[in-house]
């Protein structure tokens, strides 16, 4: 048998040492700049989860785009308008060098991508244009001075985050949100001047950054470009082509690096519901034919295969990665030791990107210990061994149970882990079944190889356990992990009680009848009043399977909390596509004989509609039987069992996420709790009181409020 | 002539004091809780501004709410989960001390009402619960344990808030977003214990709350309860009433303060389009017949004579305010002086509500210094005298104008302002004709009632300057504030360039034509792609004046930035009313002969539908011609004019809200720019690196992190 522990050879090309101009990368493994909802709101988390990645084996690390000026004001990201952001930079170089990585920095300016609203400076952009969204701003166009300025501020920034100690500096022309990609693009760009026009003139710009950067710091850092390919479609050439190729083949050998993927933002992020692993290859290889510098690209990649076979096939020098840099920090160093199977493969389904959509810590599904690095302490290979002497039995092994047992099990703790189904996984074997969500299933899988490795795991599949049972088990710790149940109520959002004339309507379907193949037919109503993946998905296993579906939602958008996971358009072009008919801001109001009655949810206008069947995806209800059987023994009992302690995790406390049933399975096995404390839990980042900061050049002192008003 | 500085005898029962349990009001003015957007992100910015409100003569400010533990975490308030968060608001009373005001603080928990995506704690409430919006989180219900920790954190919280140096300590119980309200509703609260069922039972923490804080903090601190009404509808007796009357009678003289206010937020924020002042009075005059403490209510008044009949007709005890105290910080003070024509009124946009939501510093239309008292050191009511020998010229007497002119008049400035209308105001006056915006006029009112005192400005209403006469001004500082132009083309947010077709289809129609009284007739097509108000309003006027109105938005709300301002719901349930046919999620793909192509967002499928007109509501652009004629000027020609610098304000700078036009001409007056600074041109509030702090208990150390993993 093959020591798992040996890496076979053919993987040593991913350990070779690349050049990027003055630095070298000690690997290929490159963790591209990516959000992360910490930023300059929680800086100490953003250091440490960043150093966290380069301990796991990143040759480069970069932090999330970094705003040049507070004309360009992204809310929730870094800023280094001057030197006083440097110090919060500085931690996180510092956190990244201290694991022996390259620290990489992407500057950014939004332009008209944002409204300013905390700066209230009016958006820069080539030529005048609204702003991206609803705000209602307009941004103006740059003039030359303005444009001088630009390059004054960006040059500033790299020596400040030369200082801050950043090996690679990035101009950022990437995802449609750049002020440097909007001068690349024909449609932000309608300017008559040298930095309008030809593509030549539009790339003007993005040339000078470069250059101004090398001038200001290529000697010691390297300088890298991030470019966008998709945005930058020319239909005024005879046969219309991608613009982003043409700007790379002119400043091919300009930069130290080309940093290349798909744009906007919602093809580069798609989730695995619709693109693979390596979904960006057919986008990006033209790249390396052009320059010799070396070229990062992304694509999902979790499988060292994979990875051969981009730098082989000449697509890469190196593996770009965000996503799956998060769901498992340590993929480089247990690719490098040959620990295959201990690689906690990102999943595709953007929880992360929706945190940082959301202006909250990055969490993972994979990866409970994603944003809680510095805030709690928690490493996301190491837990601290057992502490006490409980041992542990854990009923329900979905993905709380699962990674409960896991996390308790390393740290060398018995552990007793039932499940009444035969074969372990809970809601992620029954929800990876359905259209899309193949890889979800990983979730388990992962957990379920590794506690092939943890003896002191002991597993009870196919036990329905009973809380007899549990004051039998001779555990002193209970988890109750026995998930949540789909309400057939029509009780959720719209409807705080039963949907009125339920009973007497057509047969009723909730989520769990659909997923173990209790299948309507005919017209099906699908009534989605949870807005997260499961109505859509349902929708199309319907319409798979033949039925007529018509979809409602009391929201404006089909699936409307999938805009954080950046696949809301994408969720509602393929809905409606394969249903019947698609009726959002509507509710069902009310069922009757042979069809529901639905409302507007503005006006409560009525219109009945027939249907064979109707699937409520409504709210979830804890399925914690078990646990208040036990909660309501008698005084005494629990004890004579020599149970100390009975605590809910998961769905079974509080039906959400998976992200979620797995981040307290993890915090039952780092606290043996999940319940709330009398004390904040973790440390948190409080701004500073800088009452007495000067005032910059060009206000009042603040003098004059303590003085009082002069009302002359 | 009556002195106008004399406040006639009829007021002064505001200024008398009231006595608010062990402590006494000086006056009747009350700035209630109100939320701003700075809360514990721009902590020094919100100490400023109530200083500021302080100042203005409020003789009680209190903060917005104020979480008391990190199960229900507000991202954007307060927070006061231990003594950590202690100094953040001892610099807010500090403040409001210094100017003689009572300091208040609103305790909060909001429950399901939150999904805890930042703390991951699940959210917790009466019963289990889908929590608000679309977050896929569901609340638990509490057990006893819960409720006895709960009013542990609460009572620890009033401690920590006097030891802040707050004097009026609030129970929220108010908006539907708070715990004690969710236990009195009927539709949070299904529990069958001694916290659920009868009111009385439902109504149980509430009481144990106030009955825990009095004791607590109750001999030196005011104790208030916040109650809403009109989420707590019992429809299960024979004659429903709202239950909040039953509770304020259950509870009557416990609290030393009854806040009483409409219930939820869009109730009680309405916009001047759905509400007039005092519209709250029906609400709530219930409470003082049940209760001999003393009761504040709102109703967004700005009005000193119906002030007086709130307190007369025995509706309110204080004249509490929200908005009113944001437009003009000192309208108790100018009430007192007797200089009535200096309040600065309220319009009722709910500019300032945006602010909040969208997590920025409050901004105000009338009130260009809010949110800047700290960071720009900008007062509401003074302005430094000049500081250069300028004489500027401004052209254009929009809000931009005017706000230029009203605030280096009172610098000292000589000012000219010329205005190509006979009328001053701009778009102001334009818009407010419009349905339901009549109280924006009082934008251009307040203004140019200011300039009436100030003899240095000088109008020149009905002169279209030009480029010559601007020569010819003898003035050094040119500011040109000429506003902006609706697009005719169609380009906006969905389309970058002209709508195809556009020529040869039906006539198409400006919002400018519509306000110039330019109307079209028969069926009509409204294509908002601004999604603010313009398109609403105009399809609202459309329809009155019997059009047959087609409203198509692209966006899948209607006027769908309004969910900002709080309106939205309000503004599509008359939209749909009023209109023919609503579109949403469709743009006009195309003009045709006869009608107009509409297209799905997500689909691109196409539907031919006829029209006799087409309304854009697009994009808009700057009317820079003035300016660029100067700027474009010969090399030394403006110099021999005497003119050293020429700026662009307001909508000729950046065309959006009439909130941006009004700060851009403040700015103007301030720094004699409005451009962009190489440096930052405020103080910013940084998150401290509080990078050692100790982990709480429960957490490993960080020197886990820095000796590394422990792959065992």
């Amino acid at each position: 048998m093959q020591n798992p522990h040996v890496r076979p050879a053919r993987y040593d090309i991913l350990f070779e040492p690349v050049r990027i101009g003055p630095v070298t990368a000690k690997n290929r493994f490159f963790q591209v700049p990516h959000c992360n909802g910490m930023g300059r709101a929680y800086p100490s988390a953003m250091a440490a989860m960043r150093g966290v990645k380069a301990e796991g084996g990143w040759a480069v690390v970069c932090t999330e785009q970094c705003d040049v000026h507070y004309s360009g004001n992204h809310l929730r990201e870094l800023r280094l308008w001057d030197a006083k952001d440097i110090p919060v930079l500085a931690r996180a170089t510092e956190q990244i060098h201290g694991h022996g990585a390259l620290a990489g920095v992407e500057l950014a300016h939004n332009g008209s991508f944002v409204p300013n609203l905390d700066t209230r400076a009016i958006p820069i952009a080539p030529s005048a244009t609204a702003t991206r969204g609803n705000f209602p701003v307009t941004a103006r166009e740059m003039d030359k001075a303005d444009i001088r300025a630009f390059r004054r501020w960006h040059r500033e920034a790299a020596l400040n985050a030369r200082r801050a100690g950043f090996d690679v500096i990035y101009v950022y022309a990437g995802h449609d949100m750049a002020l440097p990609a909007h001068f690349l693009s024909r449609r932000h760009n309608q300017r008559t001047d040298e930095y309008g026009g030809s593509l030549e003139n539009r790339a003007r710009l993005l040339r000078e950054l470069v250059e101004d950067t090398k001038e200001a710091v290529g000697d010691t850092c390297a300088v890298a470009i991030r470019l966008g390919v998709g945005t930058l479609l020319d239909t005024s050439s005879a046969s219309p082509r991608d613009e982003a190729e043409d700007v790379l083949e002119m400043l091919a050998e300009l930069p130290d690096l080309w940093d290349v993927n798909l744009s906007p933002f919602e093809r580069d992020g798609q989730t695995a519901r619709f693109a693979q692993e390596g979904f960006q290859q057919e986008y990006v290889r033209f790249a390396k034919k052009v320059t010799t510098k070396p070229v990062v690209g992304v694509g999902r990649f979790t499988s060292p295969d994979t990875m051969v076979a981009m730098i082989k096939s000449g697509t890469l020098d190196f593996i770009g990665a965000a996503r799956p840099s998060i769901a498992d920090p340590f993929l480089p160093k247990k690719i490098e030791e040959g620990r295959f199977d201990d690689i906690r493969e990102c999943i595709g389904c953007n929880i992360c990107v929706a945190s940082d959509k959301l202006s909250v810590p990055l969490r993972c599904t994979q990866n409970p210990t994603m944003g809680e690095e510095w805030r709690r302490g928690w490493h996301p290979e190491y837990l601290p061994p057992k502490d006490t002497d409980d041992t542990v039995m854990i009923i329900g092994a979905g993905p709380a149970g699962l990674e409960a047992a896991v996390s308790l099990g390393r740290r060398g703790y018995r552990v007793l882990l039932a499940d009444r189904e035969r074969e372990l996984g809970g809601r992620v074997l029954r929800e990876s079944a359905l259209p899309g969500l193949a890889t979800w299933r990983r979730v388990a899988e992962w957990r379920l190889g590794q506690l092939r490795k943890l003896p002191g795991v002991q597993l009870l599949p196919g036990n329905e356990i009973t809380a007899e049972m549990v004051l039998e088990a001779e555990c002193s710790l209970i988890g109750v992990a026995t998930g949540a149940r789909w309400r057939a109520d029509g009780v959720g959002r719209n409807h705080r009680s039963e949907i009125p004339g339920l009973a007497d309507g057509p047969p009723v379907y909730t989520p769990e009848d659909l997923m173990a193949g209790r299948l309507p037919t005919g017209r099906v109503v699908v009534f989605d009043d949870d807005h997260y993946y499961m109505g859509g998905v349902l929708a199309e296993l319907l319409a798979e399977r033949g039925c007529e579906v018509v979809f409602v939602t009391p929201d404006s958008l089909v699936s409307s909390y999938t805009q954080n996971t950046a696949e809301q358009g994408a969720i509602q072009r393929r809905i409606l596509e394969q249903c019947a008919e698609v009726r959002t801001s509507t509710t069902v109001s009310s069922v009757e004989p042979g069809g529901v009655r639905l409302g507007c949810v503005f006006t409560g206008r009525q219109t009945p509609i027939e249907a064979d069947a109707l699937v409520l995806v409504t709210g979830s209800l804890p399925v914690d039987g078990l646990y208040r059987e036990l909660e309501a023994m008698e005084p005494g009992v629990l004890e004579a069992a020599g149970i100390r302690k009975v605590v809910r995790l998961g769905d079974c406390l509080g039906p959400g996420i998976i992200a979620a049933a797995v981040h307290s399975g993890h915090l039952f096995a780092r606290t043996l709790d999940t319940g709330l404390t009398d004390w904040t839990p973790f440390r948190r980042e409080n701004v500073e009181l800088g009452w007495d900061q000067p005032l910059p050049p060009g206000s009042e002192t603040l003098r004059l409020l303590a003085e009082g008003p002069n009302h002359g």
